[in-house]
């Protein structure tokens, strides 16, 4: 366990390694915390066997140190992760034949949150999700954590040009579609049924200008309360159900 | 600090802190760790003065032990927390001319959740969240924290049974709606736009039996992944929203 130098590819959580064995995805190592017994760890240690990885036993608090969060007695690591391109998230689209259904984070910053979306975005059908290559969280054990599993199945592409990445998409015929607290459109009242691009910005400050400037629409998620803000996994889930339901309801 | 036997009056983060001192709570102490000097910690720092509550510089290891979370600096001790009952959120209701729009947690277990849930529940204008006094979480410190303030706005009652509450709301016209996986309803085919208790059942297991048996409608979230299962504050962001775009669009 010496020659880690980096957690990036380090899943833990009984669900998240559970789902990391049944994704196919190359994984190094197991690692299961010594006295660990109950049924699902069995079932990692059973399903890590038949598959040829290696299983090492390890104390506790070395399982502590190594993850720096709650690992439930199970950890691996997996394979170098493997980011994807738009070009790809395209073509499964093309090859499910569905319109595109893609979610932009711009420059979201807490792991936790890019999970939670990730879980979501799973859930939903949607073909992938861009990143920035900069100033932006990245694919990594918290993530993978968080998304119970859904980081091994959604499809992330990291761009370099986030505005040129959308004026790309637009060509193709996507609609861009920006939350933004300012918006007058309530979401409900924006015509989401068609090729999407759904933008989500950082936590505290949203999206940026140049993304903004190039969204086709924008739509606010209207609150009537004190606090006046939602976090960014729970506006994430309102606004990709709200496009799921009017996908649905089109082929209906 | 070291009559504190309970954590449940301990606030923290600076969100949270800043949404006690303006909620008009009442607020025994306030800890700042030395050093902080940044510009929300002095506004806190202010506000406490104004208020005239006793503000005490504390190490920041000290701090850390206490909150056993991030505290970004600053902590608060609350008087006491106080239940309201389910009384008093129809009066809300009422005093509001509202249909009422009621949240119960059937064994909710996790505090994240709970605050999560909480501030998506303030941004829709929820008049109240009901919870089981036994085997549920409980209002505390992190639920306060990951609601960013919003627990100090939302009435939440504790009831002893569950059932009898619910036939009681059935009676006075309300609809009792639970969310549940195995519903052939999906969410938006519901009509929500009246009176209304939403029910989120636990992490895990979803609603007990006794409570599904006292729904009015079974609703589900449709997912078409692999993995299935939505976090519980997503899930409740979903359908929280889809109750309060129903009753705008009704308004409209």
């Amino acid at each position: 366990m010496n020659n880690m130098t980096s957690t990036d590819n380090l899943i833990f959580g009984r669900n998240a390694v559970m789902e990391l064995l049944k994704s196919g995805r190359s994984v190094n190592k197991i690692f299961i915390a010594e006295g660990s017994r109950d049924g699902s760890i069995q079932k990692i240690f059973s399903l890590a066997k038949t598959a040829g990885i290696v299983v090492e036993f390890t104390k506790r608090d070395k399982l502590d140190k190594l993850c720096g969060g709650r690992h439930q007695g199970v950890a691996a690591m997996a394979a170098a992760i493997n980011y994807s391109t738009v070009e790809e998230i395209l073509n499964l689209a093309a090859n499910q034949n569905e319109l595109p259904f893609i979610i932009l984070l711009d420059e979201l910053e807490d792991p936790q949150n890019f999970g939670a979306i990730l879980r979501t975005a799973e859930a939903v059908g949607v073909h992938g999700v861009i990143i920035p290559k900069r100033r932006s969280v990245q694919l990594n054990a918290t993530v993978f954590k968080t998304s119970a599993g859904a980081a091994e199945y959604v499809k992330v592409a990291q761009v370099t040009n986030v505005a040129q990445t959308l004026k790309q998409l637009r060509e193709l015929g996507l609609k861009i579609v920006g939350a933004d607290m300012g918006a007058e459109l309530e979401f409900w009242q924006a015509d989401l049924s068609g090729g999407v691009v759904l933008i989500i910005g950082s936590e505290g400050k949203g999206m940026r200008r140049l993304t903004r400037e190039n969204c086709d629409e924008l739509i606010k998620i209207p609150m009537v309360g004190k606090i006046n803000s939602l976090n960014a996994s729970a506006a994430g889930a309102v606004l990709m159900y709200e496009i799921f339901s009017q996908r649905r309801k089109t082929l209906q």
